[in-house]
């Protein structure tokens, strides 16, 4: 039932053959891998505003205008840097590999743990956001916030389990939809107010306070805004996903990404100064925007669906993004190898199912208000940045090919500009919670060496040694030592013994006794059988199985020498229904895990499978 | 690391000779097996007055009076009942055992089905009116409600898994201790009106309406009040836990029940009527009492910690009664067969464990607020009561033994009276999730229903024909097909092998090639290792290993016949950590499952393992 569920939800099977991706021109590379970059407007003016308003009041309209300049200025020094990997990784440079590459191992494993919090907070954040976007238009949704958000996580995943890559107009084009809203929205809002003279009525009160900017609240302020520039770091990544000339498109998708996000955010930075728009939980900045330039009416809608859709694409980013990261990761043995497997539809499936819970559970702990995630996700991209540009650097000065002086000065400005940032984050941020990325980054790094280190350890111990041959056995000469245990003699029972008649004539049967009833009446049965095989019987005073039988086969009264592998021969029987196993003490299960610790020994299961219609048995 | 946590919390395994408990006398009898219903006037009263207050305003503490002496009168007619169930059931007569009885199987399952969602309900209700009470004393805990209740929700299932029964004392003490603290309120608050002629200040505003009672709200009240009687049913199930003479003890002790309960929410009632106390979500009826007749001394706060532990040693009761009922019911195989097995402190750990787990989840789904619980759960009492008194009235009619006409009128009376209730909950309390019962109860008798008759089934079909005895088997003369799969050449591999060898000289090594390269590398080992047993590779398109080995078995191509078993030997390595299993793709433990449906297989686990110091290995 539930593979059938499965199949309906995520789709048949797909052939290894049958990897292969579409290739994007720059035309529908730019929605597909912009809209991470894109949707953050969507909330960093508001950002910048959560922190001025509440000290500089009406003041606040200024000073978020410079903010916003300063990111602009930001971003297009990460650009500069970013347009450089692509020229150095044609087949993708995301920050864990130039890391990795440049700097050592420590490097990349830190880079690659920012970049796995990072993800999975653009999910939780992004999903957040596009949930806000409803709820500012159809406010009375406001009670389902939660379910809500989830419903889009369950949705992207399953997407992403199926396999949405393929479809990159389908995700195109609202991207390309929003653009025009927005551009639209800026366009008619600033002729609305300077053209027409509209004077803007305020719909919040705005604090009334008398405080003066200071360089500290600038500063935070600043670091709020730099929010924007999270998901221009796609573009690189996602190189070998171009047609050819891959790296020239990529560079100019990088390009046009960083042009239109610079007029989106300046448009909206602008705006807001404009119409004194005042963030709340109830109704998002650009709703507030929207509803005053256009009114209630078929426009306003129309951008706010389309910033939820833009949303929720930005966290399609993560799932793209985190997975193939987590391969990466896992194929040099620094994470669980489960995410180098590809699933059924050759996407890699643990990877898109651990992002979707772990994100998941954030919602439900933050309430679907993720805003408080804020600072963690701004961090952690800086920091992913730093080691991406200080990478780049490195290796030109490295490498010293011509012109290397230009670029390294570019990714060394970059990386500084990027390191200055993540420090201003990390300390103005610091209480707000950004503390527990240098907690998380840490651990997640110590993790990560940890793996590798078990991974070592079990190649290690599994390796042939030169020339280690299996051992020369006449099998038709082994003595072979089996006990099969009982526990009530049925038809289970006796196709194990049947089994194990047909490997030795050395057998045992074994009951371990718990309830001297059920004992007296299995072996006044037994003897009424009466086949010549042995029964031994040992009282368990707590009701354990498996510790009689571990205790049986070390004992003195077993023949079997130390050197011997005795062989256990369980019988099992199956049910047919999932739901049936629940029924059933798990004991041959249990046996099993506790005898698999023991060196020399071999575990037999035997079948035997009970049909759920008694008429389907008489068939077979 | 689990398994030490665990016995650090639970403690060490006992024996099955330990078994045994401690026998009760009337003194301490009364406060164990009392805490439930005595804990419910902490409750009770409360609910009448949010029936009333918000119609009825400053009458309803009239109205309030009228309706605790219709739950009085009640009571006695239950109590009266139960004493017949007493002398009738020495072993203990739950609800269950008397309707599956005398009422057969069906009734009894419906029993069985109420009183588990009732002992499910029962913690969370008490658990959370326990927080209630602290909050109401330490306010500004509030916002910890959930946190709070889950905590004593999980010190509770540690002391049962325990296993707390054996110290009446400790739970014995706190209850009369609440008797005394209570009692003294209660002549304290009546005497500063009546006799020093205080004036009780209200303290919470009680609207002003002008409705008048009706009858339809009586009845509502009234209903509401029910509460109080939950718990009752204890002394006739707990009959084998005193000292002979137990059932004279027992009736003693349900007197002596009743008797308490009858003052104490009578007199709390009264004192409500006094104080003119209004319901609400952050101050108990109890804690408004208290702090009005005592002021803010310790007085005040010895009230609340004693409600606060009778409550939580209410939820206890259900610790104690579900798994003993889910025993009973999986004994007679309507519930999976595990809650019948001791674990290692000799409770029922496995229906300790479920309690736990539901209740806790619908503290955090309920927000900690089970107010809204209340009606599921006095439905299901009152259910479990009339079927409880039919089965005692029916089997006085049939026994027909001296005096049975007696008796039997007064079960009939207790059958007709607590059906009415149950009748008057169902409807008044339909809306506010009264109909989930009557979802719930049938669904859950329809799950027991089934578990039984799979049950049936599995025994049918494991049941020994008459004369059925083993194969007569040569194992000399075997042809054994032993199949070995490989993934890469290593030790683990090779000892799988080995062992292969001593069982049969008809071996083949199978692999499943996912990966063109690593197949070939792979094979150019295999070559040059040359020992003369064949490898068959079959590629896997879907990059599933199961699919090809389950064909390969099938097919032509392989000479085993359709009746002859198969063996697969599957080199397994194991970790010592745990940790250590999430590291590796469980292929082994997958192959195993998907083979284990299949009819004439057998599979062989060989072990081998890995260890977390090289060292360790090097040792061994």
């Amino acid at each position: 039932m539930l593979s059938k569920l499965g199949r309906l939800l995520i789709g048949r099977s797909l052939k290894t053959t049958e990897l292969k991706s579409e290739k994007f021109n720059v035309l529908w590379g730019l929605p597909v891998l912009s809209s991470d970059a894109i949707s953050s407007v969507a909330y960093a003016g508001e950002e910048i505003l959560w922190v001025l308003i509440p000290v500089l009041g009406i003041m606040s309209y200024k000073y978020m205008f410079y903010s916003a300049l300063c990111v602009v200025f930001l971003m297009i020094m990460v650009t500069l840097s970013y347009r450089q990997t692509i020229d150095a990784y044609p087949q993708g440079g995301g920050s864990y590999i130039v890391a990795k590459d440049n700097l050592g191992t420590v490097s990349g494993l830190v880079a690659g743990a920012s970049l796995t919090i990072g993800y999975i907070l653009t999910v939780a954040v992004s999903t957040s956001a596009g949930t806000a976007a409803i709820i500012s238009a159809i406010p009375f949704l406001s009670p389902h916030r939660v379910t809500i958000t989830l419903f889009f996580i369950f949705i992207i995943t399953i997407g992403n389990l199926r396999g949405i890559r393929e479809s990159s107009k389908v995700f195109g084009t609202p991207t390309y939809i929003f653009m025009a809203v927005i551009l639209c929205m800026i366009i008619v809002g600033i002729f609305k107010v300077k053209v027409f003279g509209y004077v803007p009525k305020p719909v919040y009160k705005i604090p009334e306070v008398v405080s003066n900017i200071t360089l500290l609240l600038f500063i935070r302020a600043f670091s709020s805004g730099c929010t924007a520039l999270t998901g221009i770091e796609a573009v690189s990544n996602g190189i070998p996903s171009f047609k050819e000339p891959s790296q020239k498109n990529a560079r100019i998708v990088l390009e046009l990404l960083a042009l239109v996000v610079l007029i989106i955010f300046g448009g909206v930075s602008y705006l807001s100064t404009l119409y004194h728009t005042v963030p709340n939980t109830e109704v998002t900045v650009i709703a507030q925007l929207a509803s005053q330039i256009f009114g209630h009416n078929i426009m306003f809608y129309l951008v706010q669906i389309t910033t939820t859709i833009i949303l929720i694409m930005a966290s399609n980013t993560a799932f793209t993004g985190l997975p193939l990261l987590l391969a990466f990761i896992a194929k040099d043995g620094f994470a669980p190898r489960q995410f180098a497997k590809r699933g059924k539809r050759l996407g890699y499936s643990n990877g898109i199912v651990i992002l979707c819970i772990i994100s998941s559970i954030l919602v439900i702990i933050f309430n679907g208000e993720t805003h408080s995630l804020m600072p963690l996700y701004a961090v952690g991209v800086f920091i992913s940045f730093t080691l991406s540009q200080a990478g780049m650097f490195k290796r030109w000065v490295k490498l010293k090919n011509t012109g290397w002086r230009h670029k390294a000065v570019i990714n060394g400005i970059g990386a500084i500009v990027t390191f200055a940032t993540a420090v201003i984050l990390g300390i103005t941020k610091f209480l707000q919670g950004a503390w527990i990325v240098f907690i998380l980054i840490p651990a997640v790094v110590y993790i990560m060496v940890e793996i590798n280190r078990h991974y070592k350890k079990v190649a290690q111990q599994l390796k042939l040694a030169v020339n280690e041959r299996p051992k020369e056995i006449d099998f038709t000469k082994q003595k072979r030592y089996v006990i099969v245990p009982i526990d009530t003699l049925n038809r289970s029972f006796l196709k194990a013994l049947n089994y194990a008649r047909t490997i030795s004539n050395n057998i045992i049967v074994f009951h371990v006794s718990i309830d001297d009833e059920a004992t007296a009446r299995l072996l006044s049965k037994w003897h009424e059988y009466d086949i010549g095989i042995p029964i031994v019987v040992k009282k368990s005073a707590y009701r354990s199985v498996v510790g009689p039988l571990v205790k049986f086969i070390e004992s003195e009264e077993y023949a079997a020498g130390s050197k011997d592998t005795v062989t256990v021969v369980l019988p099992q029987f199956v049910v047919t229904r999932w739901w049936g196993n629940i029924l059933h003490n798990q004991t041959a299960l249990f046996i099993k895990t506790m005898l698999l610790r023991r060196r020399n020994i071999a575990i037999v299961t035997v079948p035997y499978i009970i049909f759920e219609d008694n008429e389907e048995c008489l068939k077979k």
